[in-house]
Order: structure tokens, then C-alpha cells, then sequence
């Protein structure tokens, strides 16, 4: 059995910000993401950076591209990125076009997506979605329920890898144990705590403990 | 009656290359764009950068936010913006949240909207849609057409501000001289020619020829 991967996403309003936290907390993931708000603040500096601190962890780059699929993947390839996300009220063909450069091209699940479409995104290869919970739909009081729970299951049934990601915490990955997810993504239950390094290893082991994924 | 406003849209990789065109053709335009390209490159010093070289003018920052609304629209708002996107398939608490921190909040149209939501829209106080042709469609052969006109003419007659963008030349902004449109974003058409004053010039003379908004 494989284990979920864990992804930590920074989404620092600074590069130096993100770069301390990614030092820290960094070693212990799989995967680092620079988070939209980072990649906006910082720009492309801000993904060879994080490619250059980790040359053997995946790279992911948060842009939620909507339009220029092969303009924004290039960028982000130029910069090390492995992964890129694309938002779900994309165009087939501007996901079409991101995917002819960068082959880890994400879908970005936000209120724009259906079934129908889901199939047309796996008929152009795209292998990965990532479902969340919206930040600000969290602090709106939306919680992780079954709804989400059978969203998820579904996705994975069509052959997707899927993440997921929106206020995690060692208790919500919980809700997925039986759940063969591909990647837990953490932003705050590890960025904003006093010791990054410590809550990167708590879900770490929580992962390794209760989480697996049968791919 | 006055006119619609042009806007350049800067969607370079580099700032140097963006602060060049603005610097030839940014003093004949109304709103200067950081376009996502060049914001997701250059990062937040795009948006100070062009603030500073142009204190009179609009600056819109084209962050196509889909989450974290109030926090990207604080760093936009930071460095100097007066306008901001999100992206249609945002939730309305991502928007609100956004709106909340900078009035000047502009709904980008991509595949996830409905006349529905942009009541929604309404009601939340957001008084801006941008309609497009994606980059990517235009690629994929899309004209602009009547199914166009038809849409903007009712976003028009709701009250919404509309600008309108994708591909857009001297030929196809005839196509509004009877819609009072409230802006006219070009990109390319400005940035990717030899001189891009002489093609700034060009537009702005044929929306004072032809164009009008009501308002």
C-alpha cells in the first residue's frame, strides 16, 4: 500500500516568509507548493527558489491558470515546477494547451465543475484534481462532511489521483482513512504554527498511521 | 456621452519588457494592466512598478483570485491597485471577502457563470464584469460574433460595467459601436506590435470615432 502524500502549501505574502517556513517544514514533505498568494507576491522567484531548496521533492506550482495554458505551465516549468493546477472554469483547450507543456497538470475544483466535464478532462489526460473546501467557505462555517467524503470517492472511482486540501487538520485527514486519496495538502495547520517542523511531522505520522491509498 | 475607457493588458514574462511597452504606450491609455501572466512572474513589484510610473491612472491588477479573496485583494490594494478580477467560478464569500477590502472588484467570465449568479453578483455590491474570448478559444478558431453582443448588451442592461477583451482589433471593436461598453482591454494588439503608441493611438482614436457608453 502506498501512503497518501503530503504536500505543504505556502502561501506566504513573502518569499522570505515562505523560505524560512519551507526550511523548516520542507524536509519532512513530499511535496511544497507555492500557494497562489505566494506566486502572486513573489512571482516566478518565488518557484526556482523552492526547486533549488528541494532539488528531490515535487514542486507545485498554485496558479490556478484560467487562461495562456501553454504561456503560465511554460513559466512554470522554466522555473522548476513538477506540478501546475489550472481552475475548473478553464476552457478544455486552455487545460489542453497547459498540459502539452507540463505533463502534472491539476484541475483546480471550485464551483464550475461537473461530471460531464470531469470525463472531458480524463479524455485530454489530465490525471489529477484537487478538491478543497474554499478557505473562505471555511470561514463562512462550511465543515468536511460525507458530501465531500462521496465528491472524493467518486473522483478516485474514475481513475483520478486526488487531493485534497481546505483547513486540514490531524483530525479532519481522519474523515479519509479509508479513502485512498493521492495527497493531503496543508497550509496553516502547518505554516502558522509555532514549530512548522513538528505539526509537518504530526501529519506526517498521522498519515503513515491511519491513511492510505491503494494505488 | 462618454467614451469607453482602453486599457492595456501587460502580460509579459518579464517586468523590464512589461515596463518598456507601458513606458511607450501607457501615457495614451486609460487603465494599465498587470496582466496574470506577468503578475504571476514578476509578482507584487509589477503592480508598485507601473503604480509609480503612472499616478493618474487606473491600475488594474488581473490576480483572476479564486480564494483567499480579502488577502490577495489587500496585497493588490498594497501595492497600488484600484482594480482587482476574480475568477467567476470564486465562490460569493471569496468575492465578498475580496469586495470587502477593494471596491473596485471586476468578475472575470469564463465558463462558471450564470444570469443567476450575477444577481448574486449584484447583490453583494459588485458593479463590474470583464466578458472575454479566452486566449486559448481564440486559438482554437472562436470570433467574436452576435452571441457575444448579446451577452454584454445584457450584463449593460442590468447595470453591471462591462469590459470586454480576447482578441480584440480595430475591426472587432466596431462590432460595439452601439453597445456602450465601459472598457476596452487590448493586449497584444498594443503590446505585440513595433510601436505600441502608434497602436495604443489607433485604438484610442477608433473608440472616439465609433464608440460610446451611455453612462
Amino acid at each position: 500500500m502506498t501512503k497518501p502524500n503530503l504536500q505543504i502549501a505556502l502561501d506566504q505574502n513573502t518569499l522570505a516568509d515562505a523560505a524560512r517556513i519551507a526550511h523548516l517544514a520542507g524536509p519532512i514533505v513530499d511535496i511544497v507548493e507555492v500557494g497562489t498568494i505566494l506566486e502572486l507576491q513573489a512571482g516566478q522567484q518565488a518557484i526556482s527558489v523552492l526547486r533549488e531548496m528541494f532539488p528531490d521533492k515535487i514542486i507545485a506550482s498554485d496558479t490556478k491558470c484560467a487562461d495562456a495554458g501553454s504561456t503560465v505551465a511554460q513559466n512554470s516549468k522554466d522555473a522548476g515546477a513538477d506540478l501546475m493546477t489550472v481552475i475548473d472554469s478553464a476552457t478544455i483547450a486552455t487545460m489542453k494547451s497547459a498540459k502539452s507543456v507540463l505533463d502534472g497538470i491539476q484541475v483546480e475544483l471550485y464551483s464550475a465543475w461537473n461530471w460531464d466535464l470531469a470525463e472531458k478532462w480524463q479524455q485530454i489526460g489530465i490525471e489529477q484534481v484537487i478538491y478543497h473546501q474554499s478557505r473562505d467557505a471555511l470561514l463562512a462555517g462550511e465543515v468536511w462532511g460525507e458530501k465531500d467524503l462521496n465528491i472524493v470517492k467518486k473522483f478516485i472511482s474514475m481513475g483520478f489521483k486526488v487531493s485534497v486540501t481546505g483547513g486540514l487538520n490531524l483530525d479532519t485527514i481522519k474523515l479519509f482513512k479509508d479513502v485512498p486519496v493521492y495527497t493531503f495538502i496543508a497550509g496553516r495547520a502547518i505554516t502558522g504554527q509555532d514549530d512548522p517542523a513538528a505539526a509537518a511531522q504530526a501529519f506526517h505520522n498521522g498519515i503513515q498511521s491511519f491513511c492510505y491509498r491503494g494505488t
